[in-house]
């Protein structure tokens, strides 16, 4: 999908309101381990933005990413349905989201994760893309239970 | 800390937002495997609340409970320090957090938890007793170098 | 990659020994709360088998899976380098991995994930067509230091 | 419980096999993140020993700790029940698990958890005094169903 698609897709008063609240996102970032900081910014169908950082802690595996934070505060606020989700880093180039946050987003459907460069530019993958065959509900319900013992 | 000492620190008002705002955050928990819903308030020093529910994913192992939620939601909004968290389960009994919150809450300090029964009871431990002498930044490092490689 | 292809880079018989021990290891499997049961075998560049199960927590977020456990045992002796991972799952057709286990295992490289049907049909991806442009060490790497606080 | 209590109850060899292997798996740690490393020894029932290390991840929330390592290896292998656990960290003073990890531990029981100093020697603590009430599969089953939607 091109910038221009997308705004098309969102509006672009969005897609700049996405931009600049997940480079917000990131000043609150939590990164006394990584220093590598992240925002994000997510939006539901019902148009609110929710904008999460990374969190991390003293036991590395407890940390949580931006996209999950952005992510959870919908939910816990009832939205679950996502037209797109916003990244921005302190890079150079874009990064693509770890596999944990990928499986996370997979997990509420299949929309647009933009990036946002340092410079401005965007790019932007739809969450399949991100995780081609994402592990789902349904593969949990796929279990043959006569093999199972 | 008794139900009286836990209104004296907090004040009576707060402690009563605390209890409804955990209950009722527990509504948009996302909790299709686990059938376990939990809501959670956190409250913070500048005298935010900040409320979160578990939310899970196909891969159980990426699930999030309600009290990281919360965290995160208050972290990513710029408030790392807490007075108080909040916690409220559909069971009889009160249950104490898992492992992995105590962990993720000691990293923020050592604050009073709160459980609220169905019935409306509450009882009050610290985090610090809920995970003595938690794995800390501190303890990082301590890490000798020379030992390493 | 095709089965004839597989065979060809790992030879028939490590094929089948993949394929038998990662449907052994399925029967270790500690999932009293998905029971969903996952076996993995992990082939090091030095000639080792390594299998693994998935093992599940109370606390869903803390359950680990088949291929992560597989990889951290054969970690854990010594072994970094890997040609070729299999899967077995209780399911009629193949089930991917999640996205946290995509993430573990391109942590070291780039390598055949095997899935193998109930019917004993295999099926071959490369990690990396499983996690496109997975998050990695050179990107945490890529921070801009002065932009960061 | 002190070190003559924990002879007593393991055998004065077991004990020094334990501290021997935790402090050898330490060497395996791949900590490229933390340089934090640590070595872990589980010891079962049926008289078995499974040592681990930490292994960490460029996405440092899938990062796993030497106890988990340990304890997944043991149950892939059919091992369940457990007698002690011993640690090993390139640290002055003994450091406890995460809470990560004793929510890991408790699911397979209440067993002594041996920190082993840089000078040799230990202090024992039991995983039920790490992880006071742990959360369990017991409170997943107190969950008042009518209470829930
Ligand atoms: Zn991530
Ligand atoms: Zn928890
Ligand atoms: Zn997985
Ligand atoms: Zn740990």
């Amino acid at each position: 999908m091109m910038e221009d698609d997308l705004e098309s897709y969102l509006g672009k008063q969005t897609v700049k309101d996405l931009k600049r609240q997940a480079i917000e996102a990131k000043r609150n970032a939590y990164v006394p381990y990584s220093h590598f900081p992240v925002g994000a910014c997510i939006y539901t169908n019902s148009g609110l933005f929710y904008s999460g950082c990374n969190v991390e802690n003293a036991s590395y595996g407890l940390s949580i990413c931006a996209e999950r934070t952005a992510v959870v505060k919908a939910v816990s606020e009832g939205n679950t349905c996502f037209r797109a989700i916003a990244l921005s880093t302190d890079t150079v180039g874009e990064v693509w989201p770890c596999g944990a946050c990928r499986q996370f987003l997979s997990e509420f459907g299949n929309f647009p994760v933009i990036f946002i460069g340092l410079d401005g530019t965007i790019k932007v993958e739809m969450v399949y893309h991100l995780l081609p065959r994402n592990f789902s509900k349904s593969d949990l319900k796929t279990v043959v239970k006569d093999n199972k013992d």
